[in-house]
């Protein structure tokens, strides 16, 4: 089963496809500049998600659940991006799971507030890779991806 | 020019058509079921938003700007709703500009802090209309759409 993670963000938004057995098939970013309009942003996004969703022909998704932040104008367009991405994963007939970040980190490395450099020893540990993967919106990706595989176990 | 107003919503989004020399073409709401998921919700929204482009093919677009509520989820799920407004918008060439309440009550009444009331004896006085439309989720979309008319001139 593949699986995509999915870091949400409008200037940047990790993703990473996974297969359930956790191998890494591929991952990156995709990045929208700060001064185009947030409309332009999600079409963009939109764009890039339906290429990345026909590439690898994912069968579920996984996502960092949204927190509430105190930059108002900065949580609303995230949630303005993760209406997006809800709407394009339904349109491809994709379900999708959310996870919080303390949820994340507990099914990598059995800690929820685990620091970065130790999700990032985990990740190549589970994955088998040599190094980890950049930048840290993809890594964390994985980890999303991962924390899915891992869950339905 | 036609002006689409828009009170955006995921359980009831209310819509509305205007010409702007303030002539009321159509209106209405979207709903979608509280026991819905939130993606199926998105779905029909972005279904029933392109419908109505289709049928109305408004020039512009505005639409209530969201404030920070202290309802968190709610907050955010109405977010996730813009977030596909402004991406079906985009997608169909359509330029949009979001006010808030208060403008929007000034620019109808003179008054930012005008009651429900005294709006609807404008809009009914406005657009020469002899009872307000119905649900209020519908008047206000076409008060919206009216604010944004009167900016324009």
């Amino acid at each position: 089963m593949k699986i995509l993670g999915i870091d949400p963000g409008y200037g940047i938004l990790g993703w990473a496809v996974i297969a359930s057995e956790l191998k890494v098939i591929s991952y990156g970013t995709i990045q929208t500049a700060s001064g185009e309009r947030i409309d332009e942003r999600l079409l963009k996004i939109q764009d890039s998600l339906i290429e990345i969703i026909e590439t690898h022909r994912p069968d579920c998704a996984a996502i960092e659940r949204l927190f509430f932040s105190r930059n108002t104008t900065t949580a609303l367009d995230v949630a303005k991006t993760m209406g997006v991405i809800l709407l394009t994963l339904r349109r491809n007939g994709i379900d999708y799971a959310e996870y919080a970040p303390v949820q994340v980190k507990r099914a990598i490395t059995g800690y929820g507030k685990a620091a970065k450099e130790q999700m990032q020893i985990m990740i190549m540990r589970i994955f088998n890779i040599g190094e980890i993967p950049k930048p840290d919106d993809a890594a964390d990706a994985i980890a999303i991806a991962a924390c899915h595989a891992l869950a339905q176990r």
